[in-house]
């Protein structure tokens, strides 16, 4: 039904996955070149119950995008439809399709003078459609909100290939249930997002960053608060970074400059960027005062240029790197409501003490409640030394989250990865309207069965 | 199953609505207590096949909480369940019933010197549950968003009586389909709210507005893109009021001050807020200046305190006041793309000046695309006169309205009044994927039949 070269047999880079922890199946690629071709595809999947499983820039860490098992798949990539199909700079709004890559629809956002907020580590590979299936965060969440919340309208083929053509560009539409928030972070499980529009902001005129020493998270959460109250809007990021995440940087990547001669337990990167009129040099200073004279910040730098800024920024994105050349036992992708953060990271150590001898590197996204908490060996050991205890440290971790009123899956999503963990933490009545809704909108069940819900 | 008093004949108030436009039938009311109330409550009348029609402030205006036919169903009213369960100002956070008034819920965050800023005309009588059932509107959305937008947990009964506790507290959370945004806007289609965690905001420290003679409203357009250049996030209202809307005013509310000696085809009204440490009143002036430069500006008054502030509102929220006095032959909440409203407004007039002689007031929240467009008699006329166009009146503005991308429900929802409108405008799979979802979460029709979907 497709012109050739449109159906492939798959290549092995569909068939990995970033984390290394499985293998995928696949019985083809498809490699749709617009709505029409995915709307075909979908059908005849439908009428022959063939499983398809939405494939974006494959960086996805819980495997969502990945089939380990069962019968294979039909892979649908959308790498063909990168099209910035409009750009509205007086409406601050911008039309991509699925396949297009993050980093090129921020510089179509720049080129017209405004701002793509969305903003990640994988953004050189990431596609709209999987950034927007995952409902992705990364480091602007704070001030521009996750993925979902940069999104007016969809386009999307239903799971019987039907179109559904929600591509709106409306700040208010109270027409009927809001199905977009349904498929946003539905991970592929209940339709194929072909395109999307897309919320841009006014750039930033005059940007800045610090780095802090903070006593504790405790005081790194009384700065965000004292921050909001002073500079309420201007927070683009607000990053906790643990002493041990310096320490695995001193280790594995010493050409790294670290900010501080001694390194401290805890530190803040705080950003800010503000229009035009603003003077944020002066709102900063008189904050940092503040927090001084509170006994919040002992020490801190704040960047003199955007080279300084993009160094504070490297700091900090550099710690990921850092934490895979000394090889994780076990990593949590976790939230907390803010207040019970501090407590959290009290009570995680001892606790996972008791399972064994362990060094944790707790950094994150701390103005959205994200940590990422992950459990490495200490020096000496290696992680194969704890592969038996892996299931055991998850489960600590996770249980305590839990107990706390947090997320087991903050941003990444459930995948196949956490779909016990959904199992076990989703609230029951959630559950049950999650499968209704599945069945009701996918009936032959082929849109990546086996992700989110288990296969029935 | 419930105590005495629980359950009691229908007082009047229940059964009419603002709009005047029906009588509503019940059964009963039952005014449950708690949570757990409400879910005997449902788990009776899901056995028994009873519809359940939730009842909040009674305010929605497109008849939702009203049932004119058809089986006398039970009102289940929220009224008993007032509570401000938690406020957690360090989390910017709040925990509500669904039977909170929308001004106790102000006052609340306000007490604890933080804001929540959903506001509307009817927030002294619009409750949390309603407000969040129908995602309203009002005037802060430009800043803060919808009501869906300040959500980050609910707790609701679904149709057979199950509770989905899901109160979090937690900015970021992908942890399955988001059921939260689902119930948001269903308008009681699909399960009854009991209560929500809320997002809190700081509070301004300084405030500021602008009543401004704009030369059209492309101008005013141009405007709202310079403000937002020069004074991103910090404008909270953006309301535009034509020269129909001042002489409506000055007929039928002469005590009502008017800004300007002669009343403008166009004014803006720009509302703005900032923390302590900006420089308001100078951001302002430039930005004026500019737009005065420019040539979209060419009058104005900068509120010089919080009463001329206030006297600017009232103008403002005078004018649906106003418009009732006058008698509106059709009225229109509609939203479009931004870049498409002068056109719109271009076309309007000429289109329905081939159905009949008509005065057209137009005003409403330009900075969200979403204007009132209330259609009334010349002067010598009533509304009874043109009864029999209204129907022609309301098809010429929402078929323009549609053919230009807009919606034809920007804030106030389906309800009873637009069911047959959704049917005609809206897209047919997403049409067909809502009553999907439907079936699946209420398969046996009893939340509110007959609003938003026609009965089966
Ligand atoms: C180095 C690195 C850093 C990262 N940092 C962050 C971070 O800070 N924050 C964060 O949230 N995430 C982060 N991620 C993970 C993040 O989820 C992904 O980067 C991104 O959202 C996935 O996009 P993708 O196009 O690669 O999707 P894929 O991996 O291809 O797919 C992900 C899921 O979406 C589905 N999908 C893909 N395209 C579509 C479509 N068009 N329609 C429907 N379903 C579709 C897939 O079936 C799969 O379930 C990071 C990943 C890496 C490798
Ligand atoms: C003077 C005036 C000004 C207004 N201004 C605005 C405005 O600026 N912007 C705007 O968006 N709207 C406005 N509205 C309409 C707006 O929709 C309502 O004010 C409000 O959202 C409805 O709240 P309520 O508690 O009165 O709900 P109700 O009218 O009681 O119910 C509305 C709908 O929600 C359902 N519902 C109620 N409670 C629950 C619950 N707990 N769980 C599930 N479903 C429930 C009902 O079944 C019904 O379908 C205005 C109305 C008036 C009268």
């Amino acid at each position: 039904m497709l012109p050739d070269g449109c159906v492939r047999a798959p290549e092995t880079r569909y068939l990995s996955e970033p984390r290394g922890r499985w293998d995928g199946l696949a019985g083809a690629v498809a490699l749709p070149r617009n709505t029409d071709d995915v709307a075909t595809i979908l059908r005849a999947c439908h009428t022959a119950r063939v499983a398809v499983v939405p494939y974006g820039g494959g960086t996805g860490l819980v495997g969502g995008q990945i089939t380990p098992d069962g019968p294979a798949p039909l892979l649908l990539s959308l790498e063909r439809m990168t099209a910035i199909r409009a750009v509205h700079p007086s409406e601050n709004v911008l039309v991509a399709e699925a396949g297009a890559i993050l980093t090129d629809v921020q510089s179509a956002a720049e080129a017209n003078g405004r701002l793509f907020p969305l903003s990640l580590a994988s953004e050189g590979s990431a596609r709209i459609g999987g950034l927007l299936a995952t409902n992705a965060g990364g480091v602007n969440v704070l001030r521009y909100g996750n993925a979902r919340d940069l999104v007016l309208g969809l386009e999307a083929v239903m799971p019987d290939g039907s179109i559904w053509h929600g591509l709106k560009r409306l700040r208010k539409d109270n027409t009927g249930y809001d199905l977009r928030h349904l498929l946003l972070g539905s991970e592929g499980t209940l339709g194929v997002i072909t395109a999307a529009s897309l919320r841009l902001f006014p750039r930033n005129q005059s940007e800045g960053a610090a780095m802090l020493v903070v006593t504790s998270p405790k005081a790194a959460l009384d700065l965000l608060a004292l921050a909001q109250e002073q500079l309420s809007g201007m927070i683009s990021g607000f990053e906790l970074i643990g002493g041990m995440g310096l320490a695995f940087l001193a280790e594995t990547m010493p050409q790294v400059r670290q900010p501080f001669a001694r390194a401290p337990d805890w530190m803040v990167l705080l950003d800010l960027g503000a229009p035009a009129g603003v003077d944020l040099a002066t709102l900063m200073e008189r904050v940092l005062t503040d927090a001084m004279e509170h006994g919040l910040v002992t020490d801190g730098l704040i960047a003199q240029n955007a080279a300084q800024r993009a160094e504070f920024w490297r700091l900090r994105e550099s710690i990921p790197e850092a934490n895979r050349h000394i090889g994780a036992v076990s990593s949590h992708d976790i939230s907390l409501p803010l207040s019970e953060l501090p407590g959290f990271i009290d009570r995680a150590g001892p606790e996972l003490a008791r399972i064994g001898d362990f060094r944790i590197n707790c950094f994150g996204h701390l103005g959205d409640g994200n940590l990422h908490y992950n459990v490495f060996p200490v020096p000496g050991r290696s992680r194969a030394d704890h592969e038996h205890q892996r299931n055991a440290i998850k489960t600590c971790v996770h249980d305590l989250v839990h107990q706390m009123g947090g997320s087991v899956s903050a941003e990444h999503g459930i995948g196949r990865l956490k779909v016990a963990d959904l199992e076990r933490y989703g609230d029951p009545v959630k559950l049950a309207a999650m499968r209704a809704i599945k069945t009701a909108l996918d009936p032959a069940g082929i849109m990546n069965p086996g992700a989110v819900l288990r296969r029935v």
